[in-house]
């Protein structure tokens, strides 16, 4: 059986994991080129993965080896990833993009409609918390009708408080708290709730790293939202979690609740000292879901080989960013905003 | 030395777990007459608890026996609470009520109009949590600043789903989700923030029981709320829990977060069988609380003998009315409500 | 009806902590003489409790009052145990005694022979978790046939590390760490297995506290057993716990394991910071069964109104004596012992 | 770089993971050839790994191979550990063999003999939990002296009891459930406590599953035993675990104690519904040390590429046989039995 030929673009933190999913653990894929704008990334994927066909230019790369190739893989900053989509998929590519699909709704809906052009081609949004075996169990045991009708979405992400300055670099460039971290908690009550979101409230500030104000972004900030079936969900993002990264998620249904990483364990060890009893915590996103990560890629890979298509793509995508700008929006403006108004 | 003598209204479920409290628990209090309009009720406190003095009108035992009494102990329905408080007062007795304060606020001012003639008289109100004492504990360790600075209280308080059909009794007299439940909840966030409630904007619905639809009630509402010194809180009133009675409250604060009752466990045991690893929760607030109810009461009666004022007394009541009122009021107006606003 | 008249001997930490309940927590008890041979505790008696017969001779004390008296608490040294439950039975009071029933097995077996003669009264001897809901729930579960047949039980007492000097002053005149703890989990093995222990192995040493081998004792210690059954036991005595008191149990059924007191919280707060998630614990065994002492006494004294035989009667005691007994023994001489060989 | 070149024996349930992992997920590990007695098994290496080179006959497999070949991986039946050693250290090759090292000591010694032959050769025994992450964790923080000077371990392997039926049908033979199952924690014990097991008491039974003693075996058996360092461990193994698979290890040192897979959390999610909260379980020992099973392969490919010896080699396999052999035999001859005296 022939492999899933890929171009990578991006090989910074998150971009060098993929690879190495891609190269190392998934026998179905092969990457058989890569492009980054930094001269080190490129010797780390020559040297240390062993790819041949390394480019500093994205156009080049695929305007010469689109030929050879099935599939990219976009691991670019947020403001690259909607032409990246558009070039692959005029290019004939299927794309994998790391979330969010783009800065600003009109971009995003670009995307949309070049894609409309090629519904032969796969284009999946970087979810992974989909991909988690505790989110994907939770959403069978729900489908299963285990806790009866989902009625109210609980969801946060809080990254640990010693990455805040590595946080505050990227906050210029960056969407906003909401939409850097929550837009994975908004496509998940979609998913849990089986509905839209119609109105968000929200509110935040810089409650301990004031230098988050000057780009206009805060440490902390919760929403309540309202979704078109009536349901609801809650949502904090948060820069402070003094423990660790914390991302967990709660759904009330009418018969059951179900609770989905709510003590973020670092592994299975308890420690019993004159401080009580407790577990450590995992202190990054990706310790959390590294597995999730490596899963969402084979599934990628295996929908393309399978003529499959994806399970999260542009219309989540779109829908889940629509939600953050929702969110963030209420948070800068002080007052509740609907969703259908989110036009560009 | 003397004991703190005390006449008590209202012999309901409530009113006979307060009237066990301070007959057999507390030395130092001495119950000299009761009164309930349910002849049962008055029979079991002849008979159970060796009253003799006892009656059916609650101004008579006021207007006979306030010459040998201390204090009036007041767990009648709600709509009675303004005005025993008043008639307690303006007869020279302490007073302790269950929450809330009244049904509007119109008749809370009043008693604070009252109360404040009478500078000498404690006013408690039934702030159960605040008695706890992992709720204690919990505002010990952020006054000692083991935290840093709270900014966000998640809290909530359901009922066990099995309940429902007693809640529902009560719903047509009651004032609501909010008002019945997250009353508490208000108090606490108040408490811990040190901060009152500014705006709130709430969502709901009856998602499972749609009886509670007819008296203008929810099952289940939540809203986010901002705070005047810009900390937030999230509440949640529920009265479908699907495991028992689950009043938990989380403080998020710069340096630690803390939980309190994050697993309303029924005792120590743990369960290990084909369902997996288990414990059971605890079915009724009264369960949760039972420790707390004791320790109010102690507390009351210690207070009026040592001369001190009470922890709650009416102007953190209003308060917690106040807001309890913005969240229910948002909820059927579908709109943010200021609590300043809140008026009549 | 008439309350239970009660003579209290010994108002050490422990006697006071009886004293009280007696005193303020059980209407139906009264408490109408209290000994000790500290001249502060009688102070104490009489001024905090109002006790007004006071005695610093227990032979006295019980001359003299027994005809106003119904029962007899003995919260002494051990080695007073056995005498003072002759004594009482001998003038006819019902008898509650602390644990141990005595210090070897000669006067265990005389007090058993004594007992005999006064069927109608009650001796019975403070295996407090018994009384601990907890304990009684997990009972209850195996008794209903929840966890099939229970074939073994692992059952710790391990003391704060903290509370090590404490212990050293007692290792003197105490019976050793298997006696002094474990005699409680020898106990609940029975209780919960329905059979008696036929043989034990037992391992320890000083591996932190070298001070109690002057005593010939150890800081912790090991023991499995074999029950007549053919079922087994798991004994943990541990002077050395890092994070509290940390008495818990285990009982493995064909069909169901119940854990008991798994994590012995101080409450119900949860702390997160940065060294993970965790909760304090439990420091002392009366913080952990300060309940359960309090329902103890009430069942001692509702059975004495009542009529009703003691839960945990003389030939229990004698029995989890036998079997501390031989715990110890074995440790001592590095060999396997078989209970019935424990005579004297 | 050069792969490592494995020759792999058994294809079974445990046979074929091993195999997928060499496969799939270790770059630096190549599957050169197979044998199995089972044709179907061979089919499966074939058709879905892709494997060329297939082999009923493991004598003709190593004789044929061993020239291209640098590693023998054995996941055959115990009764062929010894000579699949002996006979691919005698042929040049590294090797890889699953727990245990053989059937009794006898065969045993003579493997460690052979070994001393070929000190260039690693030959490593699947001692897997000590490459999870969690069981490595607990050990770094013991060296680092975090928990002070260890001297208890609890350390048990159960079952689910489920799968009785299945374990039921190895049991012939097998060599009993400490053999079977607790060779792991005694080597777990030998690790953590840095000493080696000195005598053992064990008691047993066949508690449900009559038909274990159809072969001389128990269905759960727990054992006591002392090291030579005065340290002591207690090991339960079980196969009837009413909830899933799960072993667990707490390790109690001077300063503090480590519980290591207390809870068998099968994933992240908590399930709150009329039974309580709970969270389902693990069923399998694969399920539980899937990571570790992969670690454990990545670690013999890179030892062998880096020249370094492994972690787990025979000597240690020698001595938690003999240890797993002593508390076999103090269960059958119902007395104490010192390790010194297993010879053969």
């Amino acid at each position: 059986m022939e492999k899933v030929r890929i171009l990578l673009a991006g090989l910074g933190r998150m971009g060098q994991s993929h690879a190495i999913n891609l190269v190392n653990k998934i026998p179905q894929a092969e990457v058989i080129a890569v492009c980054s704008i930094v001269q080190d990334e490129i010797d780390w994927a020559k040297n240390v993965l062993g790819i041949k066909s390394l480019y500093k230019n994205f156009d080049q790369m695929v305007d010469e080896k689109k030929g050879e190739a099935d599939a990219l893989y976009l691991v670019t900053s947020t403001d690259q990833h909607a032409r990246g989509i558009i070039k692959g998929l005029e290019n004939g590519l299927h794309v994998f993009c790391e979330k969010p699909l783009g800065i600003d709704i009109k971009e995003c809906l670009e995307v949309e409609q070049v894609s409309k052009k090629f519904p032969e081609l796969n284009v999946t949004l970087g979810f992974v918390r989909r991909f988690d075996p505790s989110y994907k169990y939770a959403k069978e045991l729900i489908d299963q009708g285990k806790i009866g009708k989902p009625f109210l979405v609980k969801s946060q992400t809080t990254d640990d408080d010693t990455t805040a300055p590595f946080q505050l670099k990227f906050a210029k460039t960056g969407g906003g708290a909401f939409l850097d971290m929550n837009i994975h908690d908004v496509d998940l009550a979609r998913w849990f709730l089986g509905s839209e979101m119609e109105q968000a409230t929200s509110y935040g500030g810089c409650y301990k790293h004031e230098g988050f104000g000057d780009f206009g972004d805060v440490d902390n900030a919760a929403a309540l939202t309202r979704f078109d079936n009536g349901s609801m969900a809650f949502f904090l993002a948060s820069r402070t979690a003094p423990h660790g990264h914390d991302t967990h998620t709660q759904i009330l249904g009418t018969n059951g609740i179900l609770r989905i990483g709510h003590n973020p364990r670092n592994n299975h060890v308890e420690i019993l000292d004159p401080t009580g009893v407790r577990n450590e915590c995992v202190k990054t996103f990706y310790e959390r879901f590294e597995e999730a990560f490596l899963l969402e890629a084979i599934d990628f890979v295996d929908r393309i080989k399978d003529g499959k298509a994806p399970i999260v793509g542009i219309q989540d995508a779109l829908m889940a960013q629509k939600g953050a700008i929702a969110l963030t929006k209420s948070l800068k403006e002080r007052k509740t905003v609907y969703v259908k108004d989110i036009k560009e």
